[in-house]
C-alpha cells in the first residue's frame, strides 16, 4: 500500500541519480511512499527567470502526463516558480502539486510573518499569492542568481547572511524560494543555525501531494464501504 | 521506521473505539502512519460555541504533553475551531496543528473561491484568518448544530443541500469545518455528488502534520550526514 508519487525536476540532467535526489529526500522522510522522477529537457540551469520559467511552463503539462501514464498516485513540480502547474494540473487525473505554494502553505501554519529566500528579488508569483500580508521581505543570496550557484563555495554563508537579514526585517519564518536548497541541505542547516522554522519547499510539496491523495484515499475507502453494506 | 501521530479529540468518549476514529482514517490513508488517540474530559458534544470552545482551550496544552509523553513524532488537534493550539503548541516539543488551519491551507491550493460548511454561520476564526478573501461564504446544515447531529436521519441530505448552496454562491471548493464530518464520511459522499473539490480537515491535518515532521526528519538526516563526514 505504498503511495507513488511523481517528481518533476526543472533542471535537465542526462544523470538519474541526480535527477532522483528530491524523490530520494521525500523518500526518506515520509515512510510508504515511493517516487519517480523525471526532468524536464533543454532547461541546463533549471528555473530562474521569466525565460527559462515560461519555457518550463510550456513543457509542463507533457511531463505530467508522461508521469500519469506511469500509474504514479500524484506529482509534485519541484520548482518553487510552480511553472506551468496549472495547466499540468488540468492535463492529469491524479493531484499535482506546486513546490512553491506548498511552501507558501506550510509557512502560515507557523502563524507569523514570512521572509522568502530565493533566487530573484521578488518572491515567486505562488508565494506572493498565498502568502498575501504575511509575506514581510524576500532577499537572495549574494552570488546566487541560479540553482547552480547554491553549490559553489560560500554558497551557503551566503544564504545564512541573507536569512538572518530577513529575520531581521521581522520574519518569524523562512520560506526557502528554490528546491535547489535541498539538494545542498540547506534548510536543515539553516535550521540548526537560526531561531525560526525554515521550510523546505521539497518536503512542504511532498506533504501536500500526500495530502491530497489522501483525500482521493479516503473517498475510495468511502465508497468501497458503502458498497459492502450495499 | 513509522511516524506516529497523536490525536486530540474534543468530544469526550469513554469508547476508544470511537476516539480512534479519526486516527484510524488518517492510518488508512496515509502509509507508514500510526496513530494514538485522547479525548478531553468534559466535552459531551464537543466543540460548537464559544463557551466549549474556550473550555476545549483551557484542557488542550495538558492533553499534548500527555502525548508528547508517548513519544509521538506529531499531534494533530481533532477540531476545526483550533480551540488551544497555539498554547499547545508552545507546551510541547514536537508539531502540532489544528484541522482549522490545515483545512483552510488545503483549501487554497485549489486556487478557487472556498465555502466553508461547518457548525455556525461564521466560518472557525482560523479558516477566517488563512482564507481571507478567497472565503466566499459560509453555511450551517439544517438541523445540525453539534457534531452528534451529524450522525441524525436526514444530516447528510441537510449537509449536502448546504454543500449546493455554497456552489451556487460562487464556492469552487467546499472546505469542511467540523471534523466531525469525517466520521459520518461525509468527505467522500459529498465529493462523489458535487463537481467541487471537497476538503476532509481531519486528513488535511494528518498531511500537515506528517508535513511538519516530515521537516524535522530530513533535518536530522542531514545533521547526522554532516556527523558522518566529519
Amino acid at each position: 500500500m505504498l503511495t507513488e508519487l511523481g517528481v518533476i525536476r526543472v533542471i535537465s540532467s542526462a544523470d538519474q541519480e541526480s535527477t532522483d535526489i528530491h524523490g530520494l529526500l521525500i523518500e526518506a522522510a515520509y515512510p510508504g511512499v515511493r517516487t519517480t522522477s523525471i526532468c524536464l529537457p533543454d532547461q541546463p540551469d533549471g528555473v530562474h527567470n521569466e525565460a527559462t520559467e515560461r519555457a518550463a511552463a510550456a513543457k509542463m503539462p507533457a511531463a505530467a502526463r508522461q508521469l500519469a501514464a506511469r500509474g504514479v498516485d500524484g506529482i509534485i513540480v519541484s520548482c518553487c516558480s510552480d511553472p506551468g502547474v496549472g495547466e499540468a494540473r488540468d492535463a492529469v487525473n491524479v493531484p499535482l502539486v506546486g513546490a512553491g505554494e506548498a511552501a507558501a502553505l506550510v509557512s502560515l501554519v507557523h502563524r507569523r510573518p514570512v521572509g522568502v529566500l530565493g533566487l530573484s528579488g521578488d518572491a515567486p508569483s505562488p508565494m506572493r499569492r498565498i502568502l498575501g500580508g504575511m509575506l514581510v521581505a524576500s532577499a537572495v543570496p549574494e552570488g546566487v542568481s541560479t540553482t547552480l550557484d547554491l553549490h559553489k563555495p560560500g554558497a551557503r554563508d551566503a544564504c545564512e547572511r541573507a536569512a538572518r537579514q530577513l529575520v531581521k526585517q521581522g520574519a518569524g519564518v523562512i520560506c526557502l524560494a528554490c528546491t535547489g536548497t535541498a539538494t545542498v541541505g540547506l534548510p536543515g542547516y539553516l535550521a540548526e543555525r537560526l531561531d525560526v522554522p525554515v521550510v523546505d519547499p521539497v518536503m512542504a510539496a511532498g506533504g501536500l501531494a500526500l495530502t491530497l491523495v489522501a483525500q482521493l484515499k479516503a473517498r475510495s475507502h468511502c465508497q468501497a464501504t458503502r458498497l459492502e453494506r450495499a
